[in-house]
């Protein structure tokens, strides 16, 4: 979501940000893209000779660390309040990288802008002292950096000091590997990002059973990534675009379920010698329908923040490390998770993609992790999307689909299902036309109608935006508590196929509802559900990480528990006939609703109100 | 079928009985499951010193043998002639499993239906001399065994004493390989039951090209189970239900067409020490169009019969051992075998799958078996299905699409397409709806219509019941000579897309139409059709094994040829143009009826009534 959750005065400010950077800076809006708040092309360049900015250590990387810490040390005479130190990478960030030199009256001019800041007073008494000390939490990101300090706030920056440039070891080295399940339960796929082309050093990923004397397989990866010319405006064409590098994706098959694989991704440099990330492993799928226990972590929104408090990330997704942490402890707990959609929020400014597959690697290196697409990946105007609004900061799903994989039959419209065990998940994607006589729709339908119940009882639908119930403030005003067609759309689907969940983010909270169909509750019972199934349960899991959105006043007699806080979901299925559902905070990993569905075949293909097939009174 | 063959005051009798068992016990009806007529659960336990049960040998399957003679010997004084031996497996019947011991008055309750069970006076001289012998055949079916001395019928039964329990060597051994072809003509899949579930030992097939110095693979096979709650209804649900252990499938891909290859199922101990099943090898399919000797068979409603005598069989399905022994002695001389419905008529005794997988495993494990869904298998009220009725005995499918694998989307349907070489076969699901704007007749127009006739011409319908013509006599009091609603709503299709014959069972007999239209015969010609196509071949094979059905005593014109015995039919297509068909008692394998085509690519092009594809007057 985002823009949403603000007031009406503040979304037309940030509705100016979205193309007009400045516009916004002088506001701590909810919901912004710190980097948007950063005048960064009306800079001017004043150098002083006694100001200086020092980074240590130069050489990053060393022994192979993707993630590094920097101290910064940096002073000047008549130190100000809006002094602040930019992080950039490159770390040459003149105007000679400028697309378009001449549109913007005055010199010089920064097209670029820095990956992260941190005002300068973040360091104790730097305005007594004139001189200060903050720490950047670095990351191997293809490219040298170089720190820089500015006067004159985000707004009016005029930049006074330059570090020397420091570097990664191997820039280009292979980095945060991701895991998603490919089109069926036997593939395994990992993508990441390099600085190499297939030209350069070929990608390729060595794997293999963790069982003595497996002979080691390696299968060659594809190269992807996307230049300048594939964003759809700005900031993302302009000062929010930043080298993607190459994105490597390779497919491991033939997957043993359950079985434990190892695997190492790598690029042969023509010479012979290979350049090598990190060794992982991971649990191959369950084979559809088999009886084992299944875990799934569900949640949309989380976006990203940074651990050196840089980008006063406690403004734009204060949950998003707490969420990270929980999962990254639990990593023995889940197989399989789902982030339904508003991944980094990073609004056009590429850079932060990398910030973001660094945050979530820990997981995504050992964890098959899903995603679906939100407003802030895809979203912007006359691009094809459902809603005409720039929200993606001119990325229009281009990063998204490039830097994570999911088996989708054409990329761009993310829509797919995932058959895991006795689950089957269909995800939809909110930001594309989901009516009736859609291509979407007929996906939809096709998911839904071609799972085995009895061998895959547990149906699960998603999408990022409220296709279902959500008492969030903003759709109450609205009269609609959804967003809108959604559910007039698909409830007949969700009905007809017996969905038993259907989850959605974008709102950013928690809250479920009653078993229901067309608005109503189709029984009272509120946390063991069992018999015939005669209504789907939707539940809200945009509590990520984003800031928080409010519910209306009155709950609707459908919303059976809400909770304004950062969380996830966890699903359990045990077997065939049971199911828990858990909703846990993410600050501390504990409980904190909960449900369990208790179920047999028969209760599944029992006629229903709007859904009895057809019989013949022939015997 | 089943039921529809038995007079009407016996419907209602056998109806009664899928829901209390004991009602019909009196009466040796035609089309009842032998296990159905005994009260199980009104069994008493009154144990008599001097009665004795015993079994020989102790230890079964000790050279890992599947199926072993069981020699048991019993006595009483007072022996009676409604004495009976009955075979439970597990060897522990005791109420202790009953799911709702408070569900019937009075104790004690046995919840579970023995396996087999036979007469005491089976044996000679029984009810004189108060002792006799009887040889049972056991298959490995998971569990031990025991075997209980009963007075008083089967519809008030008294426990008075059992035996020691017996047992195979290994009773988790995987046993009774099925073949069948996947989703191409180049992938073979096999299934397979064992007592391992996946956590205990890896289930995997060895295979490769039967060729000197060949490296065999290892693929790895899926599990799949189903418990007493994936049951819809009793006495499957109850009485009936036994645990069917683990259903394992592996695809083996990339096959090579016409070749030779070997295969071996095993599961991995987790000291790397393997339980292997036997070694067996099939030939891989021909490629789509491919000219070679093609050769199928075709037949429904065979089920099962026991070697042994128990059971009663010769009253349920008196032709099941000989079409078996047919095709087991003939295995050199056909392909393929598609098996329309109406396997084991279990009825909701889960045991009698075992019995059944184990009766056809000689074929099976050398052909693809390729099998339809038959009122048996699926019929349920309030599950989906489009007959309301009771025949599956609350197994609503379930056993059959997990116990065999079908190339269809979603095994719940029971419709898909295979080809072999010539041949395209679109196997239609009876009881599900199959009228126009179902997703089945969009199923059934795709597959007829996607298939290239220059390359595969003989194009073959089949379904379970005649939805093309019988004149069985029940169709006949319908006035209809089908289905309600069968032909009406496929025939255009049929004649559109030119299927040159189409196959049902349920009818337990044979019967063969002259190629027709609208019930219309459209040659006079009765066994050498050629030249342009201009209706379709209805053919019934329901005689494979099971209670045979009754004619109507007028021929209707378009019948040529009625068998009221045991048979089924052969295809053999010697090129692209000529086909051969051949009906075959079970009791002989000789032919009683053949016809053959011969027909060129244009005739099947050609314009025929309500079938012409539009043209236009230019040039």
């Amino acid at each position: 979501m985002g823009r949403r959750g603000a007031a009406v005065a503040l979304l037309v400010l940030v509705a100016a940000a979205a193309t007009l950077p400045e516009a916004a800076s002088a506001s701590p809006a909810e919901g912004l893209q710190p980097l948007s708040k950063i005048a960064i092309h009306k800079a001017t360049v004043e150098l002083q000779p006694s100001a200086y900015v020092q980074a240590t250590p130069l050489l990053l990387g060393e022994q192979g660390e993707d993630t590094e810490w920097v101290t910064v040390k940096y002073g000047r005479t008549n130190p100000s309040v809006d002094d602040w130190i930019a992080v950039f990478s490159p770390a040459d960030f003149n105007s000679g990288v400028c697309p378009n030199p001449s549109r913007y009256p005055g010199e010089p001019l920064l097209c670029t802008a820095p990956i992260k800041y941190q005002y300068a007073n973040y360091s104790a008494n730097y305005i007594y002292w004139g001189k200060g000390t903050i720490r950047f939490q670095l990351i191997n990101q293809r490219q040298d950096f170089s720190f820089a300090l500015f006067t004159g706030g985000l707004a009016n920056p005029k930049l006074i000091s330059v570090s020397e440039p420091i570097s990664f070891n191997n820039p280009k080295a292979p980095v945060f590997p991701r895991l998603a399940q490919g089109k069926s339960h036997d593939e395994m796929t990992v993508t990441w990002t390099s600085g190499y082309d297939i030209s350069e050093a070929y990608p390729f990923v060595e794997w293999g059973m963790v069982v003595a004397g497996a002979k080691p397989t390696r299968t060659a990866a594809g190269t992807l990534t996307f230049n300048r010319g594939s964003m759809c405006g700005e900031p993302a064409r302009t000062i929010g675009w930043r080298d993607p590098g190459f994105i490597h994706t390779a497919f491991m098959r033939d997957l043993w379920p359950n079985k434990e694989y190892y695997y190492k991704i790598g690029h042969e440099l023509q010479d012979g010698s290979v350049v090598w990330g990190k060794p992982y492993s991971f649990r191959a799928p369950p084979f559809p329908g088999q009886n084992s226990l299944q875990r799934i972590i569900v949640f949309g929104d989380m976006g990203k923040a940074e651990r050196d408090g840089s980008n006063e990330f406690a403004n734009y997704q204060p949950g998003s490390l707490n969420t990270t942490d929980r999962l990254v402890e639990d990593l023995g707990n889940y197989d399989i998770v789902f982030h339904i959609g508003d991944l980094p929020y990073a609004n056009g400014y590429i850079s932060q993609w990398d910030q973001f597959t660094a945050q979530v690697a820990d997981i995504t290196a050992k964890k098959p992790y899903m995603i679906a697409s939100g407003n802030h990946e895809r979203d912007w105007p006359n691009t094809g999307g459902f809603f005409d609004v720039k929200d993606s900061g001119g990325e229009c799903g281009v990063p998204a689909e490039t830097y994570y994989y999911y088996p989708a039959e054409n990329r761009a419209n993310f829509w797919y299902k995932v058959d895991y065990g006795m689950f089957r998940f269909c995800i939809a994607d909110s930001e594309h036309d989901w009516r009736e006589g859609t291509a979407q729709y007929k996906f939809i339908e096709h998911c839904l109608s071609t799972v085995d119940r009895k061998h895959q009882p547990w149906l699960i639908f998603a999408a990022h935006r409220v296709l279902g119930y959500s008492s969030n403030s903003w759709y109450a005003m609205e009269g609609s508590f959804e967003e809108p067609e959604g559910r007039e759309s698909l409830q007949k689907l969700w009905q007809k196929y017996r969905v038993d969940i259907a989850f959605f983010g974008h709102v950013h909270n928690y809250e479920r509802t009653c078993p229901l169909y067309q608005s109503q509750c189709v029984t009272k019972e509120r946390s063991h559900y069992s018999g015939t199934m005669n209504g789907t349960i939707f539940v809200v899991a945009g509590g990520g990480g984003s800031h928080l959105s409010d519910y209306t006043t009155a709950i609707p007699t459908w919303s059976i528990f809400r909770d304004r806080d950062f969380g996830f979901v966890k699903l359990t299925a045990f077997n065939h006939s049971s199911l828990m559902f858990e909703y846990k905070k993410s600050s501390n990993g504990k409980v904190y609703d909960s449900f369990t569905i208790d179920r047999d075949y028969r209760d599944v293909l029992s006629c229903v109100h709007d859904s009895c097939f057809p019989t013949t009174l022939a015997t």
